[in-house]
């Protein structure tokens, strides 16, 4: 087996510091992993937990804990998962949340797992823009990239015309439609389509589909980017959610 | 003046750090301001009209780079006003937020970012808690701590006390009514009581006015404490914002 690098983004394999995302890895796509890290001298029983499931699945474990300081920049990572990085293509029948240039790995790995909450499990990325498999993105999401279908983008025209039926919804500070009118209208498989964390989407994309604006007051610039998909997938799939 | 130290709590001043929150607090609390600390080495058209501002209002101001850096951790602050901390008593008259246990600064940043947004501009903060004028959270909140009412409590009994006659709502994992259901109920003023990032609010909140659920799926734990904040404002006050 080759000598494991520091995570760099052209590596095809990452890594997930943490007990909690290496579960939800372990759990949700164990066919990507590669090995088990884990620091020999700690205990405890979710690393218990994850080296036994490890072993059933002839998962090879090595002791490493200098890589997982490194991995991780902090002391105190008991375990880490390394895994093939895994894009898989969106489901055409369900709906989708596509991120224009998002730059922030936090941001991005709470993104992952609002969005696994409210049930939108497909996620277009379009570049330039953060790894959504860096090892902080994977941790921040708590393993949800895992259990999500994630696929990557040169150009939001490229993403268009492979997901071309369906409903688009531009988030935009002027969307010329609030929120919860388009979210009522909507009837179709839609795209939630979100800009970068400090420009927002480029003034073309007003005519895209319908935009939209999450109405607040001028207190503020903008609300985090963060915040904004929550509220709009909140608002998207809780009519469904009460129907159901 | 007595010499700077670096942020502690227990101090009755702190720093913010930045141009941006700088600017805010300039604009919306400047009795509360002491000095203006600056980079003289710096330039810029936000630094000279933060010190314009400061010129115009008589405020001390004082090149301290190294208390920049030590303030911020950061080697690029090019200022920061010493401000004395403003508690305020909260206003009756209209609707708030009550934090209870909220340990993170700049989650707790963003939610008043987030709040202010949305016309929230009253936030009781039951200890133990971070410090809201922290500089980091003052950072995280763009500013926005400055244009807000917020009280510090010992406990919850202490606010429900002084605030009684209104609704309240704690957001619980397995609330009673669902978010949407109990904002198109609500007719007086209210209060949304969010607990702590991990833990969440006590058992006993369940006794307390109308216990609200977000509605999401089982795949994740819980919202983000900053996530479920900004989706209860959005609920609550949209309707407003749209009748208006």
């Amino acid at each position: 087996m080759p000598k494991l690098q520091n995570y760099k983004r052209d590596l095809d394999y990452s890594y997930t510091p943490g007990i909690f995302p290496s579960m939800e890895l372990l759990n949700n796509a164990p066919e990507y992993i590669q090995r088990l890290l884990i620091d020999e001298s700690k205990g405890g029983e979710g690393l218990e937990k994850l080296v036994n499931g490890c072993k059933a699945r002839n998962i090879r474990i090595e002791n490493a804990t200098k890589m997982l300081k490194n991995i991780s920049g902090k002391k105190n990572c008991h375990a880490a998962l390394v895994f093939r990085k895994c894009f898989r293509e969106l489901d055409l029948a369900c709906n989708h949340v596509c991120l224009n240039s998002i730059m922030d790995s936090g941001n991005l790995g709470t993104i992952l797992r609002t969005l696994s909450g409210f049930g939108i499990k497909d996620i277009a990325i379009i570049k330039p823009a953060v790894d959504v498999f860096e090892p902080h993105t994977v941790r921040a999401s708590m393993g949800a990239v895992f259990s999500m279908r994630v696929q990557e983008f040169d150009s939001f025209e490229q993403y268009q015309s492979q997901y071309s039926e369906r409903e688009f919804y531009p988030f935009m500070l002027d969307g010329s439609v609030p929120l919860r009118e388009a979210a009522q209208k909507s009837i179709g498989n839609y795209t939630l389509i979100f800009g970068n964390e400090g420009s927002g989407l480029p003034d073309v994309f007003s005519t895209v589909g319908t935009p939209v604006r999450i109405p607040h007051n001028s207190d503020i610039d903008s609300l985090n980017l963060a915040i904004a998909v929550a509220i709009g997938a909140y608002e998207f799939t809780v009519r469904k959610a009460m129907e159901g």
